[in-house]
């Protein structure tokens, strides 16, 4: 019936292939040939080449917004035309979950609360052709556009019981202070840390009355601030961004170029001197 | 009725949040979870970070070629979480449009003339949780989401009588030339001034049979030809583009970096000497 | 009639307007508002500016994956706005081919086999106004537009009877190798060229039991793998990619830079010494 048809969930997409190449392109055409009335929405296609930690990041911070049901075909591969096993995800919270078994799929699955997973071995639900190289058109698109069809989980092929898993690593605490260090940065250049907001609460507790103060690399200590804007401009900060996990920014710049950092570099969250 | 429902105006998304991150992304979930049914077709993302200016231009280019009652989500938003005010604006045209009131909407809104302005304050119409970096999810998408759906602009908030206002700047005149600026550079390296054809028409009115020389920096003197390709491969020229705002290109090549030039660089249009 | 209108095949868009403009965004609002039922689905907007050739090999790698009867509108024209023709194609494979006539459709349009050709010379369904720098949005998109509301192609203008062509080129074959070159190169850095696997095949026979050696540059000698991920992480290798064609590519890694490789760099296919 037209309009209930219209109004289902509709598949996501999530890849590092770029915006260069016709890849994601072709994902959406295998898409819409299986599945013509299947709504397809790009999450991005800009995550960083091969890089699974920032695809689960994504991930992670975008499928509670989607609508229950949504089917999301993730593909961040580099071990594409391996014996890495090709998944599909079903989860309490309604999400759907498809892509390689590389951990890209974790922080989100576990988050919505693993159901069922399945190995997606079903020729049936493959093209005719399988490459070596391309996954995402051979494999994963075709299975998100069955499963939008209607098939079940289990007719992709065989039930498994394990995940890859993937964490972004715990802050270390000492008397004074927190170490984490940095997960993800944004195309703004924001420094998103794996600090969580739990951990500063606590350190902030044992200080009373001090504040706490950010560092990274060698920069001057900063404030954390509830926003980018109140920091004068040029001005440094860390807040609480988008991912609620601590990071560090520039007031209308690139925290990333301004202090040289990236994904690995430590950040120190310590008690002011009292 | 289905069939009125899919010829509805869609919703269109304008915004700095690039493609290498979920941001974009994110907004097109919350609208789709919101207003199932909306169609969302992305202006783009790719407007440099925080240039205001930059926003204001491509929307002004982009409303007019879009159905009547589109709605326009603009997320360009130096100033997110601060007392900026997120507004929604209503035109005699028949075009919506959501975004930050820092003036990334003046240029099109006054176009489309501009009927009513509230302030989204109502938190029926916001996301639970706001945060204060990412309005674009929170606050604007929402909204646009919500208006799709058939709210009337006031339950949005209450109505304003001022809206932020932008201008490109009007090129100076003296006898001989008129002088102007780099208003915007795109992807191709063309360089938009904000010289428009009715002041060139006049400065060449005041030297009949002389003709007309651009320059840009220290480049030698250009015609104004009437397309890209009538200047020989890898020449520089002038002409009325897709803004119908002179423009500096150079064919089949980038002329911001052949010039060194960008926003801001002064464009000279002088009479040929006699 | 809602259930068949939605099934419809979509309007692919593929052109190197990138994604820092509203070009794209443009073509989007203005095929909306003529065809507001139809589906858009972009192939890329990353084609490299006024590459002809990658346009035209992004096409022949896209087209088949669609649904049958899909209109492809292809923007990659540096010609805009002088007298190169611009075009419809129908083709025998049931697809639509609509964009300037400068080889960019002919890779794609004669593989699905060309039934008819016509200059888009009806001002009727054109925009308005026409400029000469931006026909995406006043001739193409409109066309593609009106094609998917059901004119008949012969409505657009007059048939003509040649089309501009374009080839690879062809490997050139001494007796123990195989000269080709570099035609495309992705946004992974990695290199494909114009080397199909029959040639590979054919070589291979002539010298049985010894293998094949690819190099590109003065790169070390590469083997032909099945899949990326065959080669150790950080290495070289040569595979049939998605392309079917030969391509060189790092394993988690980025040949174009590592071997200082581009479009027409050549590439050689040699047998071992024996």
């Amino acid at each position: 019936m037209p309009s209930r048809l219209r109004t289902r969930p509709p598949i996501a997409l999530l890849t590092d292939f770029g915006y260069r190449d016709h890849y994601a392109g072709v994902m959406r055409g295998v898409i819409a040939k299986i599945a013509p009335a299947a709504r397809i929405i790009d999450i991005t296609h800009g995550v960083p080449p091969q890089s699974i930690m920032a695809g689960a990041l994504a991930l992670r911070e975008s499928w509670r917004y989607f609508p229950a049901g949504t089917i999301f075909v993730v593909v961040v591969d580099p071990g594409v035309g391996t014996a890495r096993t090709p998944i599909a995800i079903e989860t309490r919270a309604g999400a759907i979950f498809v892509g390689p078994d590389n951990g890209v799929l974790w922080l989100a699955a576990s988050a919505a609360k693993i159901r069922s997973v399945v190995k997606l071995t079903s020729a049936r639900y493959r093209l005719p052709a399988v490459s070596n190289t391309f996954h995402g058109r051979d494999i994963f698109a075709p299975a998100g556009a069955h499963l939008w069809r209607g098939i079940r989980l289990k007719d992709l092929g065989p039930r498994i019981t394990t995940v890859e898993q993937l964490d972004l690593g715990v802050p270390t605490r000492n008397t004074r202070a927190l170490e984490g260090r940095i997960v993800y940065v944004d195309g703004f250049g924001n420094l998103v840390s794996n600090i969580d907001r739990g951990s500063v609460a606590r350190l902030n507790a044992s200080f009373p009355a001090r504040g706490l103060w950010v560092t990274i690399k060698r920069s001057a200590p900063m404030k954390i601030l509830d926003a980018y804007a109140d920091a004068p401009k040029g001005a440094p900060l860390a807040t609480f961004g988008s991912f609620d996990l601590l990071e560090v920014a520039v007031r209308d710049g690139d925290a990333a170029r301004r202090f040289k950092a990236g994904v690995g570099s430590p950040v120190i969250v310590a008690a002011r001197p009292g």
